[in-house]
């Protein structure tokens, strides 16, 4: 059966997160970021390899076609991820702005096979107080002078 | 008056919040991330100097002090930022696990200064169909097959 343009980008992610699993890279995700039907940036997971806990596939993809870009955000693009994202790489989704997101498995699927988004989840969604991570503000008045800067600041540039 | 080494470590955080901004790197925001007592990475933002939507400090500190260490945790670390993390930093901050957070300016200061991460938690503790953001699932199962895949993997590393 013909593929649509959607479902074989969607294709290309998850062949990228049978990739990096095989080479024992990282988790089974992968993520591709399409931008007038041309894919513009790939990843897939790399946490293992990479020791960086941040290199889930949306992470590397975003970095990948923001480089591609040269710009820091993803205006007019799709992302395809190979799973629903965890906090994180939502968060980062946001900060990039593309206008659309495709994703396979959800995220119960890869709290399944051992990763537990939901956890994080939870814990974003609760007051400071009820977390498991100790937080613990210090020092605020000495950042607000940083801050005060950033608002005198005349050729700042917002992101 | 003296500081305690808790707020040493915030100012050291605060000045590289300084130092990203006066460098137009990107927002006035900094972390340092210790262990030991000894500062193991550093971050301040560079969104804009490296066009990377994912560069905040936290980030920019965790990938530094993994680097350090060899690893993909932050066993037994204590990370300090200028301001309570972003969703993202915060998702990363949980993938990361070290085992206490400082934080000093608040999201609401941030708020005042430009950088609205409520509307993101806003968003990220929202159902997907509430989301600003259009979401769309596909091809589930053909994902679902690399996840058994990796089920099935004798020889994989969890993180």
């Amino acid at each position: 059966m013909n593929k649509t343009p959607q479902e074989q980008f969607m294709l290309e992610a998850i062949s990228l997160s049978s990739h990096g699993m095989i080479n024992n890279e990282g988790g089974p995700f992968g993520c591709v970021i399409v931008k007038n039907n041309m894919i513009i940036g790939r990843g897939h997971n790399k946490v293992i390899s990479t020791n960086d806990p941040t290199a889930h596939a949306e992470i590397v993809a975003i970095r990948d076609a923001c480089q591609h870009l040269g710009a820091f955000q993803l205006d007019g693009c799709q992302l395809y991820t190979s799973c629903e994202p965890c906090p994180m790489c939502l968060g980062a989704i946001y900060w990039a702005r593309p206008e659309k997101v495709f994703y396979a498995c959800t995220r119960s699927d890869a709290a399944q096979i051992g990763f537990d988004d939901h956890f994080i989840y939870e814990e974003i969604m609760s007051d400071q107080q009820q977390r498991k991570l100790p937080m613990k503000q210090l020092l605020r008045s000495e950042a607000l002078k940083v801050f005060s800067s950033w608002s005198a600041k005349s050729d700042k540039t917002f992101y």
